[in-house]
């Protein structure tokens, strides 16, 4: 008998937030597995703090590049490469005597993330269960005391890391937008808005459900403003509604 | 002192998906309201079953009109927006006493849905406290066994009520899609998604998290299938992997 990987959505930060099903299987983990930057605690794991068993035995996977070497280099997708191999590894060294792991996962395991790099080359030889979560982007939106789509409201869900061009494309054509990816494109995401007459009805939320939330109108923020790596732009949609 | 309203997100069917904060919400509620089709149970009543207290007043607010008249039709929404307001002071009437309201919302209250109809009403006189909650299209992807975004991967959610036209525009450039409200719009979608070249890559899931949930490629399915509500079509996004 081999363990199971559970990859459990953790939800935006908030463990009130987390899943009643995500909350059981952290209450009775053996084996409690996350991604962290060298040198941290770990934001995953600092969610958890105070509800993991004493007993828990801890597999702290920690990037061995986060943002030193380019996304555009070769060998950051090298470096990840092996990282995910070798995290896979370790947590196939676990089921393979028996036991059961949980991966924590903030937000959504199956919606961008890490764990996913790790479910692709677990998923054929062994027995893995995901448990969606709460989006980082609906806390966004919730906190931002607005609903994000109504009637038949489109929603494009877009990276700050793309390129003016498809983000300009994009945002020119979609009734909802969310923009995660932040952090140093921030400017450029703003200029962006500009062009497509949206950066007077955009909305930042940093933190969303974590301590610290903060929600602002765009236009209320300098262009020169540092925003965290959890940030979200909203724009809201202005469908149909009775 | 006036009561609170909670519009609480239940998650995307199966009451073990359910917030943490949700559920004891729920677990310690003296009125619970939800919304139902004339003669029904009521799905997000059922998705509850069990988890209300004995003593617990029950608000069934049940549409005036779901498919009967078109949405087109000015009568549909006048019939609605008198709906919607007779809901708000059948609510109101409860905080007025001091009392607490939990509204149950499938999914995420704030991504499409009808408590955001209600919360307008509310939200400049009376305290509401929005739980955000796990979507149906998480539910979704997550039994489709792939993960729907990953690296700088564009999603866009679309309506089945769209027009063809703007079905057409927005698959075209999107790298992973989510389309809801599938039902009568089933064959159109199909369509749509062959003239987009992306049928062959597209899967039909039904009622995610939810008893008798299936998972199938679109192609498998005769285009005569008769979708139920909770149908959900997706493409998964093909990004960056390491």
């Amino acid at each position: 008998m081999t363990g199971r990987i559970y990859g459990i959505g953790l939800g935006p930060g908030d463990p009130d937030l987390m899943s009643v099903k995500a909350h059981r299987l952290l209450s009775l983990a053996r084996h409690v597995a996350y991604f962290r930057k060298q040198g941290r605690a770990g934001r995953a794991r600092t969610m958890v703090n105070g509800l993991l068993p004493e007993a828990a035995q801890e597999v702290a996977m920690e990037y061995p590049v986060t943002t030193e070497v380019p996304v555009s280099d070769p060998r950051y997708n090298e470096m990840l490469s092996g990282f995910y191999s070798d995290c896979t590894t370790r947590l196939t060294d676990i089921t393979a005597r028996g036991e059961d792991v949980v991966v924590l996962c903030e937000g959504d395991p199956f919606f961008y993330g890490s764990f996913m790099h790790l479910y692709e080359r677990l998923k054929d030889n062994t027995a893995v269960e995901v448990v969606p979560g709460i989006t980082g982007m609906s806390a966004a939106w919730t906190a931002s005391g607005a609903p994000i789509t109504w009637g038949d409201d489109v929603l494009t869900v877009l990276m700050g890391t793309l390129s003016e061009a498809d983000l300009t494309r994009h945002m020119g054509d979609s009734d909802a937008l969310v923009i995660m990816k932040v952090g140093r494109n921030f400017k450029k995401i703003c200029d962006v808005l500009k062009v497509s007459g949206k950066y007077d009805a955009a909305w930042l939320v940093e933190y969303a459900a974590m301590d610290g939330q903060t929600v602002q109108r765009l236009s209320d923020v300098s262009p020169d403003h540092k925003a965290p790596y959890f940030s979200i732009i909203l724009v809201h949609g202005q469908g149909r509604r009775p």
